[in-house]
């Protein structure tokens, strides 16, 4: 059976080259996305060839990308190999593009996830061309239901000009149901509560409206999200994961968190499946997830017994997890529920149910202020995500990393970050391999001390304890205490031999 | 009339030394004040006395002191004279405690205004031995009409073991229906929408709840608070505020703005008091504020009928306003509401409402990551405040300074910050007298082009931009170009030879 259901839109199902054609140079193209799940998959690479013929023939051709998240390759990947992409928001995490924008050659607006829609709303982002939306099917009454992700598509599809569908076969039929598209929001003084109390709750509907004389064209797909394997947690993940649980275990002990917890937010990535792994073997019951992303863990979580429900935006599943998914889908049925991002990352929500966020990081430094984005302070790894919107407004504010990288030479703790994106106000508790340092009520030089002793890898505490002892007595000010002509010399030194320790 | 209207509290009124006698050593202290209104006058001096008399007698003895935000003399400036402070929360700008604080003397946690409250509640600061807090009266019932300023004190009052009250006959008794205390807010998973939708709305009761078992003393006292005088506008201020309004009078014009504007927050001093200055002559009518502290600006600006509400958590007012508004207290009636700070700095209510935020900064960085406390990277000057929870959730986040302090030697421009309060994502448009930034929508690198060009002053101007153009070139990454060697030598150049200017 078609998966579109509404007879008069299935004239309108062209091929991904017919439905490319549609998108002249210099638009602005919305498309779905988040986390490797639920981006179109063909209209992009279409393209992308479109774009190279141009540049072929000197017609220069570039177009301004908006997604909800990382994308794929052939997104993201295609279209940067093709130099197709001029300006890029609000997240990237593919290392073509990665390329270009660190070479110069592509502009990147790294941004609260939280705050996309609200400003395609507000409007100084410029028009939204073209939305390019993947669904899994499309209704009878012409209604579409979401795919793997949901993003920003509702505002994509409401602000698009123009909206051409791709309809992905290989999506499981059995998503219908799972998502909670909320309607309710609005551009100020019409903004009113968002009446989510509880992370299981639904308040909105299940699928996405369109206009139906807005869609240009429908693309026919049967092809599999960017699922990227885990690794298995390695010792460091492990520990990491046992410090953290340890600290959570003692927290419900000393009566400041229930036992169920409280919803668990969770970045992506090995360290933070490694938390949930960890949570398995542990206490806590009838816990709940109210996070942007699904990973495998939470579905072990689940399965389990332990997890009562995940909300989130995306799937982010390893292939032999979204095979089990797909699977058993209805097993987990009631228990999954996917919003657009502007929820699922909203501060007021994430205040009011009181997250325990778990983020990753690049460096922090000795008073506790994190870069999650920036190596060496110029060079873009990913963006800042959702990580902001769950850091500032968590009950308690985690990021969790390994103490060194690159074999040693990078120390994941510094005298002076080098990029700032979670400042000390809003960075709670570190842990690493090697500890956690709880830093909840403790000045800056309380902070130093805790996250050195803790925190730093034993081949880089001693080199930190003598630059907090030195800016003790040398620095200009003593509330946050700097050298600053030795405050980012670990960074420079890398930069210059490849290893943040001394020749 | 006594301000004391319950007969069996009148038992309980004491000297100021009686009342301090039952601080001991080491306890932590919650104290009424926000922006020098509203602190206790009378017992943080007489406690002073007694801790100076106790290291006399070489005893120590230091306390903990919370507040709302700023004191006053007679509470910061004794205590901290005294070394009588061994910690203090959430933000200070008192001259001789920053002393202390700079100097190592005293430890200081610069927290989000928003969030002092909920951490209070939640338990990780510790226990709360006595609350200290001015009231204007106590009802015949024994509840509590506020003071000039709310600040904690609904928290402090439930908290605290132990209760100290100073009734201010000062204080107009006219402010008794100006407050608006909200009891609706719990610890999740108990958390609920807070039902405030428009500046003007009341959704509390207009005084505070107190168990009278807890009231351990009452100081009578008659005396005003700390009332700065503003300057009057220089012509760098009235520059600021002409650009600024210029640029809100062309968001009305693009439809992205309402011709009311919408809900104002604005930090205190005189930049922010011209732009208020500014307004009266504008075109903007029925504008509201939802600020944080109500200034001189925003009483003319009622006066004038051009603001219809002005919703705030205290007063700032200059000693020629303060006097003003006592004597005209009921025509300001029904168009001032004071509420707790963690109501008038809620995330959730800033971005529902969509303030447009103006707030002051140490200095900006050619990429716009704001430093608002650090003087150098170490130095505090006073603190975030409400600064992060305003510039994050507002609708426009602006930030304004003269382009230079110190007589010309420091630019608030520089190549990188050298410390971090609000990080790009948070800063949108930055305003100096040289003129105005919209940075909304701009990569980092198309940020520095605008910032340099429209704000930085013309005798650092070419320096800056030298730096942005060797950093394109020799930058580890392109996404935000850096030269570490650099980066933060202006500020070391100042330190050591008193001028940001090359020699």
């Amino acid at each position: 059976m078609s998966r579109i259901r509404n007879p008069s839109l299935r004239s309108k199902v062209v091929s991904a080259e017919d439905a490319a054609a549609l998108i002249p140079p210099g638009a602005t193209v919305g498309m779905s996305g988040f986390t490797g799940s639920g981006y179109p998959k063909a209209v992009p690479p279409a393209l992308a060839t479109r774009i190279e013929a141009a540049h072929a023939a000197g017609d220069p051709f570039r177009v301004r990308v908006w997604t909800g998240a990382s994308t794929g390759p052939e997104l993201d990947g295609a279209l940067a190999k093709a130099d197709g992409i001029e300006f890029r928001l609000p997240y990237n995490s593919d290392p073509i593009a990665r390329e270009k924008i660190n070479t110069g050659q592509m502009e990147y607006l790294d941004m609260h996830l939280s705050q996309v829609a609200p400003a395609a709303w507000q409007g100084f982002l410029g028009p939204l061309d073209t939305a390019v939306v993947e669904v899994s099917a499309i209704h009878e009454d012409g209604s579409l239901v979401p795919s793997s992700s949901i993003g920003n598509n509702k505002t994509w599809l409401d602000r698009a000009e123009r909206v051409i569908l791709e309809v992905n076969a290989w999506q499981n039929a059995a998503l219908e149901g799972m998502h909670d598209v909320y309607y309710g929001t609005a551009l100020p003084p019409d903004r009113v509560p968002i009446p989510l109390t509880r992370p299981d709750q639904r308040i909105g509907q299940p699928t996405f409206r369109i206009d139906p004389a807005k869609i240009a064209a429908i693309v026919e797909t049967d092809a599999p999200d960017r699922n990227l394997p885990f690794a298995a947690p390695d010792e460091n993940a492990r520990a990491i994961a046992g410090h953290l649980i340890e600290f959570l275990k003692h927290e419900v002990k000393s009566g400041r968190l229930p036992s169920s917890l409280l919803p668990l937010q969770s970045g992506v990535g090995n360290v933070a499946n490694a938390v949930l792994a960890g949570l398995l073997d542990g206490p806590f019951e009838r816990m709940a997830a109210y996070t942007e992303v699904l990973q495998d863990g939470m579905l072990d979580l689940l399965d389990a017994g332990k997890l009562t429900v995940a909300s989130a935006t995306a799937f982010s599943l390893s292939p032999e997890a979204a095979a089990d998914l797909n699977s058993r889908m209805d097993q987990f049925r009631g228990k999954l529920i996917l919003r657009p991002q502007e929820i699922s990352n909203h501060p007021e929500i994430i205040r009011r149910l009181g997250c325990i966020a778990m983020n990753g990081l690049i460096e922090a430094d000795i008073y506790g202020a994190v870069n999650s984005t920036h190596v060496m302070g110029s060079r873009i790894q990913n963006g800042i995500g959702g990580s902001g919107d769950f850091a500032r407004n968590a009950y308690i504010s985690c990021f969790v990393t390994p103490s060194t990288a690159k074999g040693g030479a990078i120390s994941a703790i510094v005298p002076m970050a080098s990029h700032v994106d979670h400042i000390t106000q809003d960075v709670q508790v570190i842990v690493t391999e090697q500890g956690l340092a709880d830093l909840r009520g403790l000045s800056p030089k309380q902070r130093a001390r805790v996250i050195i002793a803790n925190c730093a890898h034993p081949d880089y505490r001693d080199a930190l304890e003598d630059y907090h002892q030195r800016a003790l007595k040398g620095s200009y000010g003593l509330q946050t205490p700097h050298l600053l002509t030795e405050a980012l010399s670990w960074h420079q030194r890398f930069i210059e031999t490849g290893s943040m320790k001394p020749a």
